[in-house]
């Protein structure tokens, strides 16, 4: 059943196949589209071409980039000696809003997880062991946590600590504004053994 | 705050401005987009030029077509005395899926709101009364089934009825499948109202 020109129904597909995105609201992101000022839908179409045209990982911790290396990496304001590895870029922009962390990044693109058959040379784990050059003094390891995070982050220190590197995790416990009555158990323990005194 | 190369912070600025989408589903989106292939997200940008700039409004009907007349409105085989008039494009679709309407359609763009200012001249009722040109025998309203659908509703028997033209409204009642525990009393009430003898 084609009730749509083709032109319509071709842009109602393409919506439908970003993640989350489904054959409704492909519809109705279509019709608002259509609804648009021509210069206004140009721009969009110009936006992706141009970001996914001029954007590639940097070749030293694998951010998104346009300059080579990126900007966090080639500033000298930044500590040398402390890498901060996450699974994905956007993991970066999370650290950078807090404006605490002052050393380098490292971006595995992913996590290992033998359920799902990704092992660690699907990572970019070889290019964070490149990196342990002799000015790296330590290693935090910012994976997401859960079960995935925490085998890729046992997984590192169990690699770099051979090599002299001290490997550190972020802290788990309880979300800062939260109920401790919503809290889940494994968090709660781990609050518990990662008490600090006051 | 710019954590993100200008282009990138770009794409996800025009994600957000999609109905429905805020920044951080603009951000996913935006990230998916850069690990496309490339000639993926060109085909993506054309679907979107392309939509945008071959469809207009079909002058009679005023249907989204990329031909003028829509295939519709010149479709030989349909039943031109027989207006429907919709809110929207569509609520075409809507009905064109149900396969039991051969006539022709109207679009309103729009529906009558007096609380939000909209009257009858900001949506095409001026363009529906000019095609009563003898040949329509009946105009069914198939409005949105809420105040604005039914103000509009009023609104056009009272406008079509001097000109001799049989105005009908789509039944209103429980939906097929649906549970009578959960019909509104308004639905309810117009059930009973329309009930017909089996």
């Amino acid at each position: 059943m084609d009730f749509y020109p083709v032109v319509i129904e071709k842009l109602i597909e393409e919506f439908a196949k970003l993640p989350g995105i489904g054959y409704k609201t492909a519809q109705r992101l279509t019709f608002y589209v259509l609804n648009l000022p021509q210069e206004e839908v140009r721009e969009f179409a110009d936006a992706l071409i141009k970001a996914r045209g001029t954007i590639k990982y940097c070749s030293v911790c694998g951010n998104f980039t346009d300059t080579d290396p990126c900007a966090i990496c080639s500033n000298p304001n930044r500590d040398k000696s402390v890498i901060c590895v996450v699974e994905q870029p956007k993991d970066i922009i999370a650290m950078e809003k807090v404006r605490e962390f002052n050393g380098l990044y490292h971006v595995l693109h992913g996590n290992i997880s033998p359920m799902a058959g990704r092992g660690p040379d699907d990572i970019k784990l070889k290019e964070l062991v490149r990196r342990m050059n002799g000015e790296i003094k330590e290693v935090i390891v910012a994976t997401n946590p859960n079960v995935e995070g925490e085998a890729t982050a046992m997984y590192i220190s169990k690699i770099l600590n051979p090599l002299g590197v001290k490997v550190t995790r972020i802290a788990h416990g309880v979300p800062v504004g939260g109920d401790l009555e919503y809290a889940d158990e494994v968090t709660l323990s781990k609050a518990l053994e990662g008490r600090t005194e006051i």
